[in-house]
């Protein structure tokens, strides 16, 4: 038995994978360290965009590209190295000719494609095997990737709630005026956490007051997450900022596209670059629930981006889909305003949405929330 | 020349200051270190309850106790030693009788009785005077007295506006609910802010809707402080629970008391112990200024603690009162209810009332806010 991995080298093989942030979307975000038996580091690596070398592969060649020899080395993985043949071959196999010795991981691959068949492998191919299952190491991983975990367990994205809004709660005042309620910092902070959705997704009742862009400006990405409008009778303009590249746009809506009343507005959205999905529930607005799948399915989404109002807000948490609201409250009172989400009236205290505080830091002259429903932490 | 106090020794005499908190009402709270020439703690004390004796006097007689001589010594206290017979003789003549060599302070006291009266008699009497102005110390003691310090320097007191919340901005239901809004950490840590104050004020909305007591129960105290209701048509019931002991109740109210559709009310609420101040504007309600101004000077209020429901907050921060937020947010959305403080409506986003964060700390599930307006942080 060779001894535990060293907490820094965890810590490293974990840094590594925060670097894949805004580059491998929508695969995992992976690290990987190779270290010798005296446990000194040989090389390190991350997943690259999609279509690229995962974690494992870019290790391995950066080792080969220093004329290191990984034979005998352990390898740390912040996830189960794959075993199926997807846009790039199997990991296992190429740490198996590698001749290394030894895989330790942090969690095992939540895709039904994976899911143990990675360490089996390397079990069957005589590398000693270790999951660090329940460790700080594995839960930090985790987190990192809530929302892969969250597509491949749950079936839909990890819906991340974003807000912008004064001390005493309103997120615009009465006239619809937000611009700019938080400060430059938290605006900055914004656009990296859009950076890391695969997807950001607004209402309409938001395009038409704010026309916004939704893409990553404000912080270097290497690639932009897709725009989603809910736009349940069409009425996007065509003209819409947020119609503009980078990036790909999918509107969902529930009135049927190929009504006479409809159809131009829905050719030239087309023919603007935007996709078009009909998801309409019984109301005659758009299913929530599907559309969350839809992202999922069709389009791969781990986490989303919603920055909405608060109708649309309101509608999210009315259907019990929001796993996290990220709020930056700005140090100033507004009196009266739109407030976050409207989901109410609540005819008592124990019918309030209940959340827990995660994380809270200064922004700026702001200051960030990051609040959960009590048990939506991890999977 | 002797050597600069080591900053433990500091910390010590702002420590024993502290301590004096739900104590010294409505005198500063005052600590005294008494050190030797090789700078070794002799004995220390901090201001007693009105009419005792004070920091230096208390630290004197502790060192007397123990048999210590102190001779030669240095006394460093928080603020400038009283020079005027008060309830207690001045606390100079008893540095100087007892034969002190040397008095480090960290303010001139602002009570214009004093005001720098006290270090120049300390000087003509032979010993060595030192004030740290500008030092991280002086600030510090200034902080732990700024109530006194508002007070001595402004004639009100420092109003620091309590007000629990929901993550939304929302202080009860539409129906009045918001009991309790925050957790029992967070109501408690309430009650130890009620704690410092010389009065908690709240509006008569707040006193028909939730009777409440505004005492300080789930700490301990030693004095408890008074209690002030502003209801401008003298509306309070004479049974309301707030007109209970302990301590004192005021209420300030606009109608006159004599007339004959309040005369009954305004006696019974007087036998209930109520002291009545009538104080108008010309809107026909309580001119909160003139309000501020009676309790500094006719209460010797230091800090004051308003406790209130969104349209007497309202009318405090319209009128420019308001000198710090102590806000506890719960993790919740209530979606909709009253607000925090109603001044507006506002037109533009830049007539927000701004401020600044001063702290922010986890009490139990919930979060303490401290904000203040910039530039009203320190006098
Ligand atoms: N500070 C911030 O963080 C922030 C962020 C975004 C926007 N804002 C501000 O919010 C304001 C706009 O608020 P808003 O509420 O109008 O915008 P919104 O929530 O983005 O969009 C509102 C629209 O969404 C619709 N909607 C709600 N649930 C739906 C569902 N299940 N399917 C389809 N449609 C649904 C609403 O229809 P119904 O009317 O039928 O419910 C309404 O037409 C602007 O002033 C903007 O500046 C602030
Ligand atoms: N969560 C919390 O921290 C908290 C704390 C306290 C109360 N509350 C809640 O707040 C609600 C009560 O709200 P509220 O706004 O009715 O209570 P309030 O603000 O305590 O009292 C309202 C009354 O104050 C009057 N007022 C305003 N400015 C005045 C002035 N300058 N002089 C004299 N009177 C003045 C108002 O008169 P006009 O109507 O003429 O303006 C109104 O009659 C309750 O539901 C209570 O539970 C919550």
């Amino acid at each position: 038995m060779l001894p535990p991995p060293a907490p820094a080298l965890l810590q490293a093989a974990l840094d590594e994978a925060t670097r894949a942030i805004g580059l491998s979307e929508p695969n995992p975000r992976v690290g990987c360290l190779l270290i010798d038996a005296e446990g000194r580091e040989i090389a390190r690596g991350h997943t690259q965009q999609a279509g690229g070398p995962h974690a494992e592969i870019v290790a391995l060649r950066a080792a080969a590209a220093a004329g290191r020899s990984v034979r005998g080395a352990t390898a740390l993985v912040t996830l189960e190295p794959c075993s199926h043949h997807g846009r790039t071959p199997p990991c296992c196999d190429a740490l198996v000719a590698a001749g290394l010795a030894r895989v330790v991981v942090a969690n095992v691959d939540p895709n039904p494609l994976v899911a143990g068949r990675g360490l089996a492998r390397l079990q069957a191919a005589g590398l000693q095997v270790e999951h660090l299952a329940d460790s700080d190491w594995a839960r930090a991983a985790r987190e990192l990737n809530l929302g892969f975990f969250s597509r491949m367990v749950r079936g839909r994205p990890w819906l991340r709630m974003k807000v912008a809004a004064s001390l005493d709660g309103r997120t615009a005042l009465d006239n619809g005026s937000s611009q700019w309620i938080t400060g430059e910092a938290a605006r900055r902070d914004g656009h990296a956490w859009r950076r890391r959705a695969t997807a950001v997704l607004t209402g309409i009742g938001t395009l038409k007051d704010d026309n916004p862009r939704l893409d990553v400006r404000l912080v270097e990405t290497r690639v932009q997450p897709m725009r989603v409008v809910v736009d349940a009778r069409l009425e996007t303009p065509p003209s819409a900022r947020l119609l503009q590249p980078p990036g790909r746009v999918w509107i969902y809506h529930a009135v049927d596209a190929e009504a006479p009343e409809h159809a131009a507005r829905a050719a030239a959205l087309r023919a603007a670059g935007a996709g078009l999905t009909r998801l309409p529930d019984p109301q005659g607005k758009v299913d929530l629930a599907a559309l969350l799948a839809a992202l999922s399915q069709e389009h791969a989404v781990n986490e989303l981006h919603v920055e909405a109002g608060h109708k649309l807000n309101g509608s999210f948490v009315r259907a019990g889909l929001v796993d996290e609201f990220l709020v930056y409250l700005a140090p100033r009172l507004l009196s009266g305003g739109l407030p976050m989400a409207s989901f109410g009236p609540l005819r008592a205290l124990d019918q309030s949405l209940d959340l827990r505080f995660e994380q809270v830091d200064p922004v700026g002259e702001d200051l960030r929330l990051i609040a959960r429903p009590p048990g939506r932490s991890q999977f």
